[in-house]
């Protein structure tokens, strides 16, 4: 009985959750009070100055955004939090956990990335542009979610979002300020996420995790729902890498590279995943994940001159990568590494971004006018006014690389040990992956007891 | 078994429903034929006129509003359809009676707008304005929808919409007759709805219902289900607030508000959820509902230069009324007021519709040249051209509110009272929240026969 | 034990699947290497070179189609993956073989409509557009994958893709060199697609298929899936039909007119499916799929000056034909003509899209400069210029209708054949419509072992 007391009261989110959620919005409130202002775009005002210089209305850049926008909106919501609803008894969890840590990360995101990279005058101005930014930089988050999914209360996953997405803006300002422009969408959000989620994943290192081994894992339906979330990242993955790149061609080609590669990455999935299995017979932790892998994998590159060829080329790698991680890396990351990484993120973000980097080096190094023609201007500032030759710009994305790596071993090794103080309500070995510590649960269709005593039972275990 | 047969005429939807729907159907094609015709952006003679005179094909009113549209169109049906599906065993009605109400409520508004303020010389026309329109009234009376669900049959449904549809376009006359321009959105369509269904649900007060206790309530999946409702209508609700409002910095300022209100209603809804359950834990309930109060909220003033700081203040707000709501306030409604509210939707779209109602009012009072600049006139025209001042603006407001409280709730006893009359097929006490009664339903696996006798069972009950 | 290791090594994915998926894609890559290049609106070079002729950013294509596009390809990838989930232990398969086929035939398209009727000076050119005549001529694979669904490996599919996609974009070819430009849309993809799954399910036609009988059909949670389907479908097939119509009014009208008929057909299908029920119950089967038959119906027309009074009309006649065809044809179709139409394809794409096809033909024999003004260059060239009557425009219509369900009907037939050889591991009778034979499953809450057994059970059958 006691047991079960101070798993009740260790666990619960009462006031810790409350109070949390209460103080960071207020400081939010605040501090956007205090800093964030219209931009020239959304005041009304200034935008009435503008177009009366003779520009239209459809010049305004929600017109050219607000639809990647919504797309980007839906992989961080749906897309990342069905993705996660996998696991048999975490469906709460994962979309609900999802939903708060990305509305939390948003706002705080756009300070950051604000304070550190769009002062105007002292204020920040925002607009659709500042607003997909605010998403990438979620999207971060949830990766390194993934990572930790199913062992972490929600006051850890808020304090792990607060301390991310600052060191996420602090490593755009690096990147910026030490490099100038240039393309580094899939290092920053997918390679950052999964590190830093990998190394907070091992700093929580849970030797006794087997305990709840049997919630860590599937049925029937919660697979089906999960790929309500790959479809979803999937389709408007297009959309993601080409949210804010320049108007015009850019956008549009962008859009086009991510979609081959995409397509030629869920071959490969399909391929791999029939061929790792002895009885031939199609995994799906590979179909929901590495088939979005070509997504990542051109997230740099795929502003460039790619073409569609090379899209495909790179899909086809990132998707066989992605499966051999899932069936022969991830295994060894547990039992070597002592990193349990729920979602495998390292298959689907981690090494993919990686790969994409080093395409996006490789393909910025052969940058040139003959190919670009004025279009370099928007791809290579540096390159276009001859500031910098091509394999500099090159060697410049590969530095953005290991500078980016850096930062998220770093920020995770510290933000581990930060929640690992016994303070967040982080569940008990024997009732992770479990939404009922956190959520009020229903029963199932003709067992409403089953649930309602699930601590119970845990709690007995325990005892015994 | 006479009971058996008795329950299965009364409620048998053979006819009743197949005659309504095509009556209906029928009406609805005759009026389109009579009265309505294309627009000048729909029509292909008249259009190429228009873009002769220079105008890019860019500038059709499709490109600015229709990813808008779209997005509406999902919240409509799949965002409010799915929402209801958190009942155990009323998902088929859920989303199937949201499907045939919101189609057909399109078409009548349509023709209801149309009529009372869109003739052009005796003609209604249309194009993607009016089909956003047509969309937002018709979530007007899903709101509705929300508080008798569970209780009503596919037809009274149907007659619900017929006459709520009627008015709601007469309410929007009124308002634009006697107070000229403002912006209304979320009173007209939230707060309208909202005190509409819940007078309906008063005069339909069934003081019985406990005999369908077990089936209100939800399970495991159907809250999983519930949840993509909740984020498809989180995600779009900027999309919604600002569909309509006027071309370049109002959409893009509209949508923007909307999102920061939202990530701020979500903090709130996560705190309060705690804060209310002795045990720290959240309720499905709350974060399914209360966290999109924000975009209800702003659903007025969001036009506005309400600031990303105000808009996060009245997000917050939102969601700490909305989960009060749910704990304390739908509890006495019942017991006290006799008002059974099956969807919370006075908890959603009431409170947080009349809240944002006077936030519109203190807000416009505010407006001046100085901060709206030559944007005043789209946004307050009447205050632009001075012929009346920012105060007055904010007392319109305010009186639009109270005439929209005023019809809704007239209107809802009307509606009510015609709705009782036992002609429609209404489920019986015993047998409410449940599919079964208006549709073929398959089992379970391992349990095909479970539910085909749940009628029979149920009418045993009554002879037992 | 013999037949249950011969049964497990026929239908052994694991090089089969792996062999195939990797010979296509590396096909694929060659042919993308060695044909595709950027088109003028996704090249840097060529769209600044454009734009520097002072065109806006505005302009290029990606801001007119874009969001359309997006649109179809959540059809494609959640509207026809979801709607088949509805089976009960087949939701890995619908869900992830339509993920397969589609990533597959999107690019095939590609090729194959760029070889002949895009190819420009020996190259193929590629942007927004053409990716959605891709996903378009993917649609039509996935409505003959509903023909066959449950009854057919992944390898089968592919292969059947592979023709079906050549033969798609022969078909086009011959319509636009024999016929000139047209409206098709329907034809082309619904009718096609239908007629062709049925000819390829009729040679496939499994006499012993009742041995598979207690798993086709659905259970309660697999039809709420379903709608997930369906609704998307629903509400973005506006922008389906609408995605390559001429910008400008022609997109605009295109919208509507499906937004009404859809609407429309919705009222038609729930009154008929109460009708032809004894007890008056709505059937699931008719809400998921007859009321999208009027998106089919206006698929051909709905470009043209149709009117919503029109598109109304069309929408609601669709809907009763789809609802009495499930009723009294398809049952008909299995017993005399010996073709298992498992999704009944035939109701909602093959008559429809015939329907679809004599309203389009009916439609534009009616066209004129007085209606369509200047208009009638984009919608009807032909006519515009003076080298066709309207009426034999309307003629032309209805030849391409016989050509395509002749091209269609031939090309199914051979490829039933092509698939009838016994080499691409398709189920045994006893095991069709069953996820376990071609995917890892999980089992369910509280009955891990029910599923992992299924094969030995139905092995035991076998030898029993």
């Amino acid at each position: 009985m006691t047991d079960i007391t101070s798993t009740m009261s260790a666990t619960n989110m009462r006031f810790r959750l409350a109070i949390t959620c209460i103080i960071l919005e207020v400081i939010l409130i605040i501090l956007f009070g205090l800093f964030v202002q219209y931009n020239e775009d959304t005041d009304a005002k200034h935008w009435h100055e503008k177009i009366n210089n003779k520009t239209s209305n459809a010049e305004n850049d929600f017109y050219y955004r607000y639809p990647s926008f919504q797309d980007v909106h839906v992989m961080i919501f749906i897309g990342f939090g069905f993705l996660m609803t996998f696991l048999q008894r975490y469906g709460f969890s994962s979309v609900g956990f999802n939903f708060l840590i990305a509305a939390f990360a948003l706002q705080w995101a756009t300070l950051m990335q604000g304070f550190l990279h769009g002062l105007h005058h002292g204020k920040i101005e925002i607009g659709v542009e500042s607003m997909i930014n605010a998403d990438f930089c979620t999207g971060s988050v949830l990766i390194s979610f993934g990572a930790v999914l199913g062992k972490t209360s929600p006051v850890q996953l808020l304090v792990m979002a607060l301390i991310e997405v600052t060191l996420f803006a602090v490593n755009e300002f690096i990147l910026l300020f030490c490099t100038g422009k240039g393309c580094w969408g899939s290092m920053t959000i997918h390679t950052f996420g999964a590190y830093f989620g990998l190394m907070v994943a091992r700093v929580l290192y849970r030797p006794h995790l087997d305990k709840s081994k049997h919630k860590n894992g599937s049925v029937y339906h919660s697979d089906v729902f999960a790929m309500i979330g790959t479809i979803f990242l999937w389709m408007f993955w297009p959309s993601f890498n080409s949210a804010i790149t320049a108007h015009g061609d850019d956008q549009h080609r962008t859009a086009m590279n991510t979609y081959y590669s995409l397509a030629s990455c869920t071959l490969a999935t399909f391929a791999m995943s029939a061929l790792v299995n002895n009885e031939g017979k199609l995994d799906m932790v590979h179909i929901q994940n590495a088939a979005l892998a070509g997504g990542v994998a051109v997230g740099t590159a795929g502003e460039m001159m790619l073409t569609p060829f090379g899209s495909m080329i790179v899909g086809f790698l990132a998707g066989v990568i992605s499966v051999l991680g899932f069936k022969y890396l991830t295994p060894l990351l547990e039992s070597k590494l002592k990193i349990q990484d729920t979602c495998g993120v390292h298959n689907l973000h981690g090494m993919p971004g990686v790969l994409g980097a080093i395409v996006g080096a490789i393909t910025a190094s052969f940058a040139s006018k003959q190919v670009y023609g004025e279009g370099l201007k928007d791809v290579f500032p540096d390159v276009y006014d001859n500031s910098l030759t091509a394999s500099d710009q090159g060697l410049r994305q590969a530095i953005s690389l290991a500078v980016t790596l850096g930062m998220a071993l770093l920020g995770g090794l510290l933000t581990g040990f930060l929640l690992k103080i016994p303070i967040y309500g982080a569940p008990p070995d024997t009732i992770c992956f479990e939404d009922s510590i956190y959520w009020e649960v229903p029963g199932e269709e003709g067992g409403h007891e089953e649930l309602a005593d699930v601590r119970t039972e845990e709690a007995e275990k325990l005892n015994g």
